[in-house]
């Protein structure tokens, strides 16, 4: 469990990372961290954020929590590098936004006497870099701990009290297999929409007719180019699915309208408006 | 031109038509007001909105300026059975959501003494009836005005200023198949994508879980099922057309992740990131 002298180390200082730290920190938690880039160190030293940082992934070894929160190839690379620093009884946990194939490509290499515990922080964020850290956006984000089997009771209560210092309200478990179906459908396919929106054809010259609802549909076709194509190939089979039977939704709409089923198009906006009115926030 | 004692007819209370009338009284108008429901009548009376009002269209022929605030259809049969009570050289406007074929259908029916200028002020909302109507919504939107050869420059002016009289800072012309082609993208697919994504199946267990990303691209999933069917089934050349090209550049999206092609996906997000800034309010 989380005691008050327990030592975090965040690896991979950007948005996510360098929100965990900066909750971390306020909450009194000693943080070390790490990243490639010495001026993402650099602004959380600034910012106390930090006890100890740098370059330089060693600097591990006195952490009892490690939070990867890098992109997925990445973090099972400096696992497989740097896990000769990780102090005896560690235990490691991430970001990363699907789950099945990192926590089976994590715990084939992990050692023995180190634990994986799987989470994902559903606060991100479309702009890279620490200096877009908030840590009060966790408030109201959802925290989802994905256990495996394998996973001890503390391990996961460990991740439980993580979040709650952090400052999530939601917080809930999933396994690898539902975590990816929802994410799939969820956060994946509705990128892919917004992006596909954007690119159907070059529509910039209707700026000054752009309302609330195109503003709304695209907001999140502003997207991180280096992290996404990543997630989405390791989220394949569900992502495909959830674009097919999308895809296969539109063109049913569209051929009610070409039929000038007016009945079928109205069933079809009564249902959505149904549906649509259990996501209103209360 | 709108003169300090020009009288309007709004007739349709709804949201728009409630806006309307609230904005014109503002301003020291006289409107009568008309409706079907004697209580949308009765709400407008109550907050002084309307200087006269009811359910009876003679109530009509007073006014120099009449504005419609039907749905399509219901505005094209208005007018057939109610322009003998028009006075003559009125001028007749409207806030349909489609052109072409409204401006076609009014023109083939209307008097030779009466002038038609199209009008599509870009204000709706999800909600119907006149408890929702609220001017102060015109300040950020687009007021599109639709000419065609036969308006008179005279007419042209007075859309204009009653756009500027009813808030709206935002004025611009178009054609109307211009308006159409532009309706067809920015509107009305979105709100086919919308309706689709809460469609393509019965996902609202996963309230728990949804972020604001999912929240944006479905909130005109809410929609108004007796006017929207018969809007798109008036723009069917472009909605068709849209709904086709962009289901097309979903499915290329789809091809690139099958073939776990990074980079083209990187192409298209850094595409969609450029083209999405434009569309950042300033």
């Amino acid at each position: 469990m989380i005691e008050s002298d327990t030592v975090f180390a965040i690896v991979g200082l950007g948005v996510l990372g360098g929100s965990y730290i900066q909750a971390l920190s306020k909450m009194g938690y000693k943080c070390i961290g790490i990243d490639i880039d010495e001026e993402a160190v650099q602004y959380a030293m600034k910012n106390h954020w930090i006890a100890a940082g740098g370059t330089d992934s060693s600097l591990v070894q006195k952490a009892d929590i490690i939070v990867s929160c890098l992109y997925p190839h990445v973090f099972v690379q400096w696992v497989k590098e740097n896990q000769k620093y990780f102090k005896a009884g560690a235990l490691l946990s991430d970001v990363t936004g699907i789950k099945r194939e990192i926590i089976r490509d994590i715990n084939a290499e992990l050692r023995e006497d180190v634990e994986f515990i799987a989470c994902h922080p559903m606060a991100g964020k479309e702009f890279k870099g620490i200096q877009y850290a908030d840590a009060a956006r966790f408030a109201n984000a959802n925290f989802i701990i994905v256990p495996t089997a394998e996973n001890t009771p503390e391990a996961i209560a460990s991740a439980h009290q993580l979040a709650e210092i952090l400052g999530f309200t939601k917080i809930s478990q999933l396994t690898a297999a539902e975590h990816d179906r929802m994410i799939g459908f969820l956060s994946q396919l509705t990128h892919v929409i917004a992006v596909s929106l954007m690119n159907v054809s070059d529509n910039t010259h209707l700026v000054d007719y752009t309302g609330d609802s195109f503003r709304d549909l695209t907001r999140i076709a502003k997207i991180n180019e280096d992290m996404w194509p990543e997630l989405f190939e390791l989220n394949k089979d569900n992502l495909i699915r959830e674009i097919n039977e999308f895809s296969q939704e539109l063109l049913r709409f569209r051929d009610l309208l070409a039929e000038n089923d007016t009945e079928g198009m109205k069933e079809k906006m009564i249902q959505s408006t149904e549906r649509r009115k259990k996501f209103d926030k209360s």
